[in-house]
């Protein structure tokens, strides 16, 4: 079963909005086996959602559609689906009066007959409930040509779009799927991609096993991928053995969620001081449910005031070395671990830039103090690139000192 | 000019990577006058991608290719171009110089011959110099089907691929550019999107303008497209004088960036102490440059010992009423703008799930205090949806309220 997303929004296309919606079906489906082939981004323009229909309806045995089931008139996926598969619409009447009851609740007077669009539906659709909002999703069987196609319409927003896949769609999909493919990921910490790529390589040899890697700021994610997930379970556990503990552990695929790993195996709590990070570390580890038995809180220190007065950094250290310097950082990650009473600490300080760099203490540079009970590490990095690219590579590195100090305890 | 944008790598498709790329390449572009009409996303496979390739050229004058430069065996992107528009691939012994010369610094032994790929360069291309990593990018002037085309070829890597794109590609892109269209947008906060529209179109009528809309947690943004430059930004500050103070200020498209804006233009500062959204807020507001003037630090107190310990909630409070209460967070509010010496505070106290709810306090359940001089006001918020909306809502939430009582005083 061939499986292709078309993500209809003219947002999309300006970049005002990031498409997580693919990001999230493609994990979802990928799980399921699923992984989906082609992907398309299209505006809220009915030719251009009709060329990507043509481009994609042949080459695959499913589509899903995300975005466009809305009220307003650049909401125009329904429509266009139906046109180009030669389905009529007819409004649904019990989607009408939920809609109309929903409206009432909102206490904004008459409703709109725009708000009706969304009870349109085509002739031997399927409804997908939305408990999250008001357009709902729609699942079609029909056909092109004389193949068969299932198409599933998707709305937009991923707190709506979210939980219909899960509980409505997903379930439907994998009742019905074929030749499903898996895949086999792991992380490797900060190591080169040629390097991995080539003892990768050194075990997998000629099998029929398809290899992907993807490199980022915190390390380097192998994917094997194949329809054999036996022999897929053994070649990553092999290439696991002899990657040792670079690979992150209990399959993480994050340095945030291999962190609380570690630390929760240890018993270990963690608390943050945060200057030109302001808070991303402690979001990070937050983002994780149950984070609260591993992590005790921060201080965003972001004036030097609050080093100062909240986090206890003496006032000759701010004086004499400056707020981005190694005293201050290590003074930090103490004060952090003493004040909050825990086990392990990480301090950042330094200077994210575009503006604020001096050629002594130049945009990008970072100090970076971890602590675990009674060992202390304090490092200066030389970050390049935008104010972005500096803060997200000072929040892997200072996961990295925190996960190599854990190790080397 | 029709520009597409290509997007390869079998990590996008798999969702265990966000496409950032289409974002960034698709708000440059708009801000151009070039925004892009299509995307499409392909696994890291020739066939996929000389299909997606079938698909776009036709339509488009110019093909940007995010990924799959790099060295390793699955990097085939410039193989593929090169195929698919009958180009012969050469090695650079300029390039292959440089190679060399980085791979010597990182001290690995002898280079792989795999690293050379990288200086394969298609006749008559133009290298695009990446000053963040090993691989560079490529302009392809050729023609399909007699239509000239232009290919760029960009790396996937975000640092590497933003500088290269801002420096190299897009100022040779401006300069040939014609028949651009504009995009004037603006933001209303927490407005329901239908009536929004009733009230855009009321304005731009049968005008030569194009409406799209796209609602998130924060608000609806609008977007008006045309060719008539005046026309549009006479037509978007018209619309904004009647949308009034709902309408974010100074072009802001998201609520921190209106905080920030608001707080700065009264010369008050900010401290925030979460919970539940575990630094997020604080990360939000450091995101833009320059928040050092309006945001002196947070508190991100996740366990009731730092609550009462670091933040002073007194032990009878979280005794009585517990960690999520109004009680609660207006001592947060009051204690974290006493601490910091801040004119404005926020706090935000909540159940974030899917653990951790009781049928009092359930998941979703959140309370958030906001403070602006004397005035103090704290709501009660019931969100739905999973751990990620929760905290992405009370973030919206806690900006929409500061940004009221602001305005209120």
């Amino acid at each position: 079963m061939k499986v292709s997303i078309i993500s209809t929004g003219s947002e999309l296309l300006k970049g005002t909005t990031v498409n997580t919606n693919l990001a999230f079906l493609g994990q979802a489906l990928t799980a399921a086996g699923l992984t989906p082939g082609r992907g398309a981004i299209v505006p809220d323009s009915g030719r251009s959602m009709t060329e990507a229909l043509a481009d994609l309806v042949p080459v695959s045995d499913i589509i899903i559609t995300t975005g466009g089931l809305g009220p307003t008139s650049d909401d125009i996926t329904r429509q266009v689906v139906c046109e180009f598969f030669g389905l009529k619409l007819k409004e649904d009447p019990e989607l009408r009066k939920k809609l109309e009851a929903h409206w009432q609740c909102l206490k904004r007077g008459h409703a709109p007959e725009a708000l009706f669009s969304q009870a349109q539906v085509p002739e031997n659709a399927v409804v997908l409930e939305n408990r999250n909002g008001t357009a709902p999703g729609l699942w079609l069987n029909t056909q092109k040509d004389g193949c068969p196609k299932i198409i599933i319409l998707l709305p937009g927003p991923p707190s709506e779009l979210e939980p219909m896949f899960m509980e409505e769609a997903l379930p439907k999909l994998e009742a019905i799927a074929a030749d499903r493919t898996f895949t086999e990921r792991f992380m490797v910490a900060g190591a080169a991609e040629l390097m991995i790529q080539k003892q990768v390589e050194a075990v997998i040899g000629d099998l029929p096993v398809e290899l992907a890697y993807c490199a980022s700021a915190e390390g380097v994610r192998v994917f094997l991928t194949g329809t054999d997930r036996l022999l897929l379970k053994a070649k990553a556990a092999e290439l696991k053995t002899a990657f040792g503990n670079a690979v992150l552990a209990n399959d993480s695929l994050s340095l945030a969620e291999e962190v609380s790993f570690q630390l929760r195996s240890r018993h270990f709590t963690l608390s943050t001081a945060e200057s030109c990070t302001g808070g991303m570390i402690a979001a990070a580890i937050t983002d994780l449910a149950g984070s609260s038995d591993i992590f005790k809180g921060s201080v965003v220190a972001y004036s030097n005031e609050v080093k100062e007065k909240i986090l206890g950094v003496p006032a000759e250290i701010l004086k004499t070395h400056g707020a981005v310097s190694e005293e201050c950082v290590a003074a930090m990650v103490d004060n952090i671990c003493a004040g909050f009473d825990t086990d392990t600490g990480i301090a950042v300080s330094g200077i994210a830039g575009p503006g604020g760099g001096t050629p002594e203490k130049p945009a990008g540079l970072v100090f970076i103090g971890v602590r675990v009970k009674e060992s202390m590490e304090v490092k200066k990095f030389n970050f390049r690139g935008s104010r972005e690219t500096v803060r997200g590579r000072a929040v892997a590195a200072a996961f990295r000192m925190l996960r190599d100090l854990l190790f080397r305890q």
